[in-house]
């Protein structure tokens, strides 16, 4: 190749819009000339500085500014931080939509919720198929193994070269009801040669291998069997089909009906089963309503909770606030899930009130009741081993967890300065010269409150924070400016406080500063009121925290009448 | 014995005020005749539902209405969640303070920050030593290993038989400057009878023995060794004092000096040095302002914020805030600590800040940098095993590990009936015809926010919660009741709602809304304002929810003018 053929050669950019440093919200943007294809398009949780967010989407400023040349979105599988965003962002933008039968099932149902100008288009594929985008990407689906059935990680081929995108992957010797992750195609395509891995990085940190699902399946067997006098209670993730399966199994086996609670739990069982990835025996599965027909012990209860959210099944369960299921010494409950950080004092709390309710709970720091869906260090090295990528990208996981991914592949033989850990937004570039990082794209976060996308911002966030803290005081009166009356007030009314019945006498020092203030600006002259406000604030302020040591949010209102 | 005298028998009555169902706040209450002792007072830290809340102490309602009874208070260890609530309790209570010499150097230290009517008695004694406290209890202080040093567990003799009070406690085999725990002793008072074992229990869950303390410093001189050439900062808790001791063993050996940053670590350090349970050779402590006149691989930095903490000198550092300490590629940063559950997120935060300065960072996850100072199972089994206990409560734990507690004791033989999980402020009552729970005294939480000790309660805590989860709108109009007309407004102010220049709209419509139902309530005569203001209320909200899923705290102020 002579130097002027590589200056002209296109490049290939490759931006992650969402999964890097946390583990929500995954999008990853690939670009070369004149399209762009997207892989995932997930949703994030909020963090404990984002009170009242329900969620947290990414800002795609950048897919919006071009949207023509979009030319699909592939989804690796049908887990919320890999969809959850589009029901919201295909209101914004609308190219097609890949994914496996599952994941584009779990998809539908979601998308049902939401109104949209135009209809999603989204296509169901199978894991060995490619799908063609536009001129310059086609994408092959290569089945892996994961928490949630029906998932692939891509191979991307481009005209620079081939991608893979590892999606969220464990390799499962002994997977139940599918196929074991393909490591052969990996090999192949790792012979042809790899130009750059994006490679998750959830458990980088830890050692050896994840095992196989159906260790888990053993665990609850003996539990049905050591419980035979007893009803049992399973907590999981919704989307974990194949945890389910292994429930409906050892239901079976020992011969107890299961119902199903918990709205996503329903939803997930539904769509998993019209799409033949979950099987029961006819008569298996019962409607929670019949539960009174059968005795404890010939009963299975599927849940969702797993991670201690109050509205969830197995929350009203523990707090008796569940319509149909009561739970006392007759009951088993298992928590096969593992908490995620952030939900661990949660979980705790309905642990607490079941042992409380006599009921026998099971979870993972006791019984081995869950596995985790991401490959171990391992697993990585055996990704790194099969692809042999040119260049190496970690992707989602914390930056803690990129910077032992990265520490990983250099064990495997790769060369730091092929390495790059990039940033929400930062734009890898390759092209035959090398890869670089090249700039950025515009990027990050839109929080979703109730149907609001984006009206929550850093100041509403701020203010929620700071009333949370101390709550409010607010300081209102009327004035008559032309006469320097005061018509009414000044009054004092708190939120959060204090409790005002037992500060009465405080509140009548605020109140008497308050008018103490305003006499002084009428004696001075002083009409202005948003002066007389920030001086009421400011003596408010000085006071209170003299007193109290602590500083509410100081809101003064002057009527003018 | 007959019958008769056994009616007539005293009842020693044990009840806790704390330490049940949470880790914080451990208070017991040793009740007999005319007489009460205490265990222990400590404080705890705020629940994501207490917000703005600083600290938790234990209600001592009972104890101020028995004050007269109070021969005593005894500590086990100085950790503060044992000691943490006496600078607010020895303010409404004042009995003598028993304590070994580093529990009270540290305490002291604590009570000097605050003033009292009563200046608190605080005597300090030694492990063996044996504290006679009224007529009816002598106290044995047993020497114990724990994560601070000069821990012990008490044998407390009384006229119905001997309660062993664990404290907090592991068995190290091989402790660091001091000694192992005294097993014999609690073998010797096991053959002699124990009525009651009072046992803590926060690793019942799980399996085994709590490795040596000595394990964390084989694993730091490595460390040592292996970054010679860089500067070694250690974050751990302040009162890890054989933590800390092993630190400066470590820099000793390999020639570096040590000087520590944070508050709370260089008040004890100063306490545990001039006490004696704390050595450096000489010049190997510095002041932290001494450290530009050394080279970074000559110097050990000793930090608090191990748990993350806001303010803490590792976060300062971290976020480059420290005025001292700037760190980058030539530091390493060790978290010697365990993340309490709820902290792992602001720990995680600290991480991945250091890491994305280039700093090399080892933590728990990754290397053997920490290990736990309570016992595990086996530990707690053998601590059954040799006091052989007539009746046993497990104390300080969430009720998951005091039922995991339970089952244990029932494997070592233990019967179900004399085995008592009891809850806060329920009284065991045991005399010669047995042990029963018999009613309970008043107990609960205390919240100290700033100068406030008790101001917040429920309501503010609920109002702070609303606030921080939507915000608040307030209404505010001034009328002339009278004739029935507006003088001002209603005007509408917002504060953690939306971003308010984005939603005049609906700020107008709001407004409009406010209107039509004052101008409604003139027209039907209604003139009461609590009346008119629930109306606002109502209407608002229902409007609101209806645009917007959000659930703003509503307050409608009305001026009479």
């Amino acid at each position: 190749m002579s130097k002027k053929k590589n200056k002209n050669a296109e490049k290939l950019r490759v931006m992650m819009l969402g999964g890097l440093y946390e583990i929500g919200k995954n999008l990853a943007v690939i670009e070369y000339g004149e399209e762009i294809m997207i892989v995932d398009c997930g949703l994030g949780f909020p963090e404990e500085d984002m009170p009242g967010v329900d969620l947290v989407i990414p800002d795609i400023t950048y897919l919006e500014k071009n949207v023509d040349k979009i030319t699909g979105i592939v989804l690796t599988h049908g887990h919320e931080d890999h969809i959850g965003a589009l029901p919201y962002v295909l209101k914004q933008i609308s190219p097609p939509v890949y994914g496996t039968a599952l994941t584009i099932g779990i998809l539908e149902k979601k998308l049902s919720e939401h109104t949209f100008d135009v209809s999603p288009r989204l296509i169901a594929v199978n894991a060995g198929d490619t799908i063609q985008l536009g001129n310059n990407f086609s994408v092959e689906l290569i089945n892996v193994n994961h928490s949630i059935a029906d998932a692939v990680c891509l191979a991307i081929k481009t005209p620079v070269g081939t991608i893979i995108h590892s999606g969220d992957f464990k390799i499962d010797l002994t997977p139940i009801e599918s196929k074991m992750m393909n490591l052969t195609r990996l090999g192949e395509i790792g012979n042809e040669g790899v130009l750059l891995l994006m490679c998750e990085s959830t458990n980088a940190e830890r050692p050896g291998y994840t095992p196989s699902e159906c260790t888990v399946g053993a665990s609850l067997d003996s539990i049905f069997f050591r419980n035979a006098d007893k009803r049992i209670t399973i907590a999981t993730f919704s989307s974990n089909v194949h945890r389910v399966q292994q429930i409906i199994n050892a239901a079976e086996k020992y011969g107890r009906k299961v119902a199903i609670t918990g709205r996503s739990m329903v939803n997930v069982v539904n769509v998993a089963i019209r799409l033949g990835y979950m099987h029961a025996a006819e008569g298996v599965l019962i409607e929670l309503d019949e539960i009174k027909k059968y005795n404890p012990e010939q009963l299975t209860i599927v849940s969702t909770g797993s991670q201690g959210e109050p509205m969830s099944a197995l929350h009203r369960m523990a707090f008796s606030e569940h319509d149909k299921v009561e739970l006392n010494e007759k009951d088993v409950v298992i928590i096969s899930a593992n908490a995620i950080p952030g939900n661990e004092k949660y979980v705790n709390k309905i642990i607490n009130e079941l042992l409380h309710k006599g009921v026998t709970v099971l979870h993972d720091a006791v019984a081995d009741v869950h596995v985790s869906g991401h490959a171990c260090q391992e697993e990585l090295k055996t990704m790194h081993a099969l692809t042999k990528p040119k260049y190496f990208m970690p992707i989602h996981g914390e930056y803690r967890h990129l910077v032992s991914h990265k520490a990983l592949a250099m064990q495997m033989g790769e060369k730091e300065e092929n390495i790059f850990i990039s940033e929400i937004g930062k734009v890898l570039e390759i092209d035959s010269d090398g890869a670089r990082f090249n700039g950025s794209v515009p990027c990050g976060k839109v929080l979703v409150d109730g149907y609001g996308v984006g009206d929550v911002g850093s100041i509403v966030l701020r203010d929620r924070l700071h009333l949370a803290e101390d709550g409010i005081i607010i300081v209102v009166t009327a004035l008559q400016m032309d006469e320097q009356l005061i018509m009414s007030g000044p009054d004092i009314v708190s939120r959060g406080f204090v409790y005002v019945r037992e500060s009465e006498e405080l509140m009548t020092e605020l109140q008497q500063i308050a008018l103490e203030v305003i006499d002084n600006c009428f004696d001075n002259g002083i009409a202005d009121f948003s002066q007389i406000k920030n001086k009421i604030k400011d003596e408010l302020s000085k006071f209170i925290y003299q007193t109290t040591k602590r500083r509410p949010m100081i809101l003064p209102i002057i009527m003018s009448v």
